[in-house]
């Protein structure tokens, strides 16, 4: 056996016969170097969308078993597909369901979790001298009804399919050729990175750069998987998430970000008692509401003010609860702001960095930006701002932080 | 439970969300009656050819393995979105794949034959007040790879499934509404039959009315199996193909077919002795070249002619290898003629029923119609004519056999 990679190529990847064969291409230059591969594949495209606009036409609320049942569909296509694909050029290969490799799962239909994979069938196959591919996005339950893993499902699919099969290597391939340390679109002057720490990417990913999902981030962490997250459209390096203390180089600050999908809610002259702000966020908690950022200031009278941010589809229901606790707490009153942005700086080296929080802060008055609210954690600070200026204060940051590094 | 009831579902009746939103419509229709339902589907319109179309783009051969994995999921998606549609209208109801239901076959990729149907899964549900809708046209092997039936297949899974539930009822809904004496396209006055045999049934799809695939009537009849022949379009009754036996009425002749995609191969003036047949359509079968009519006469000096028809798209071969083999057995010429039909008539009748074939052939005469091969079976009798008579002689012998009656 040659030494084992697993790779996962995404929807735009595989979207169309030619791209499938590129793909098959890209594989056949790993196996003459004399790889073995695991290779998961997610959907044609949009195909994903297409069945689930398929499936709207039918119902407005798609039993979930019967929707795994649609979904799964999709990545069984293009993993036949690129089996032939490599046939075509002379590589051995064989495609397998998530079934057929008895990929178990908690069974909870639409957002399953991984909870056991069989290897023997993948192991016979590469000992037959064959390309291993798998439908990623699912699983089987208990009575072998088909469970689909939810968003970011393939990576995850992927990166399971690495530590069971205990090798290291597992190559994500997307539609963009690594982590950069800002949005392109953004900063001219962005860099890609050549490795990054889980932390910061689980980080990244919170505060809005998708590039991958937390949940194949955090799967990567547990089971120490470097994630080599590259184009299939290049064969140039992409960026490595890897354990932070193998890293070469460690940045101070690695990333900005701007994050414009959510809305900043408060709560003004609540007494500061004990179980106030546990009942208010148990039950958002309770409506599936998700919270990111949260302060809480004691202003006078023993009173105090709660700020936190939510997804901005989910900031009317917010403010329904909170005027109805309001109520009940006897604060003063409700507002809410929309057009806000979650500005970040994340970065490995804030740990051992003094003076980012206070560099940040300058920066935005030097600006005459406003903070409208500040949070903290041991990678990463954010700021909410008014979302006018998100541009110009991830611009700024990226100079101060980055380019002049 | 109620009564249980098999009813299979082809492509156009699933073609769109509409057409399934109506098929769940006449599913409730029979539950409402208190019937318990096994529904099998095909895939929706033309989802086979596009899937069959996407590989091609692939690879000009593909591996008929994973071809079966790829054209599966279109049963699958069809089966998913019943289920919903089912459930939209308040009808409890669950999908399986052939997998899941641990449909068993021979392996044989891409034209397997069922060897075994686990009713278990099926009853469990059944007993849950659920209808229970099964992917047609797939099974697995002994390694649970993925294996599809071939053509008809989702007609022999319906049959089948009737079979090992041990009921007789087994409705086939399709795009037209029932077996007529002749097409209905030729002749303006044919009749929709009530009931047929499966012999006559076997019979017409073999030459060429192809409303069931041989393989389900022959399965049918195998098990016993009462098939109602119908369209999803309608509520009106369709056709039983049934035992002879049970059939209420029986016609001397119930069908009139023309079949016009074969072609007549000639050999002339081979010596007649043992082994020259054999030799020739032993060649034709390791060629896959399937042979429908053949007739040979004795001529004189111990030297007979051969004639036979072959599929129009096998012609080529045919005469390259008649030609080769006609130097071996020292014949005069081969030669052939592709607008030729076949016109036969049909029915059980013709078992107790002494003249027909005199009267068909006093028929072709009257029309001044040249009869260039006869074959006779004992429920049909074909003639093979110039295509150019094909219409007037499917005419005039519906106007005999079947109007006359």
């Amino acid at each position: 056996m040659g030494k084992l990679i697993v790779q996962k190529y995404g929807g735009t990847s595989v979207k169309s016969p030619e791209r499938i064969k590129a793909v098959a291409e890209r594989i056949k230059s790993y196996r003459d170097r004399g790889y073995d591969l695991v290779v998961v594949v997610s959907a044609m495209g949009k195909t994903t969308d297409e069945l689930i606009d398929l499936a709207k036409q039918i119902s407005s609320n798609p039993s979930k078993r019967e929707m795994d049942m649609l979904l799964s569909t999709g990545e069984q296509v293009s993993c036949a597909l690129l089996a032939m694909a490599l046939h075509e050029i002379g590589i051995d290969a064989v495609s397998y369901t998530g079934s057929q490799i008895k990929m178990r799962t908690d069974g909870n239909f639409s957002n399953a979790k991984i909870s056991e994979i069989s290897t023997e069938r993948i192991f016979k196959s590469i000992n037959e001298g064959k390309v291993v591919i798998v439908a990623g996005f699912q699983g089987i339950d208990d009575d072998e009804n088909i469970v689909t893993l939810g968003r970011g499902g393939s990576d995850t699919t992927a990166v399971a399919l690495a530590a069971v099969l205990k090798t290291r290597d597992c190559e994500i391939y997307t539609d963009v050729d690594g982590v950069y340390t800002a949005d392109p679109r953004v900063v001219r002057s962005t860099k890609k990175l050549k490795e990054i720490s889980y932390d910061e990417m689980l980080e990244l990913a919170r505060l809005g750069a998708g590039v991958l999902h937390s949940r194949s981030v955090e799967f990567a962490k547990k089971y120490n998987i470097r994630l080599h997250v590259r184009s299939s459209f290049s064969y140039d390096e992409g960026t490595i998430v890897m354990p932070m203390e193998e890293m070469m180089e460690k940045f101070v600050v690695s990333g900005i970000t701007s994050k414009e999908d959510e809305a900043k809610v408060t709560i003004r002259e609540i007494p500061d008692r004990p179980g106030i702000s546990a009942r208010l966020f148990n039950e958002l908690g309770k409506h599936k509401i998700y919270v990111n950022m949260i302060v809480q200031s004691t202003g006078h009278d023993n009173r105090a003010s709660i700020s936190f941010t939510v997804k901005k589809e989910d900031l009317k229901e917010t403010v329904r609860i909170c005027n109805e606790l309001n109520k009940e707490f006897g604060g003063s009153a409700v507002d809410y702001k929309e057009n806000i942005a979650i500005v970040s700086a994340v970065g490995v080296g804030m740990l051992s960095s003094y003076g980012v929080a206070g560099k940040m802060f300058q920066v935005f008055s030097e600006q005459n930006i406003n903070i409208e609210m500040i949070s903290t954690s041991e990678i990463g600070i954010s700021c909410v701002i008014d979302s006018m200026y998100s541009e110009l204060a991830v611009k700024v940051l990226h100079k101060t932080f980055i380019e002049s590094e």
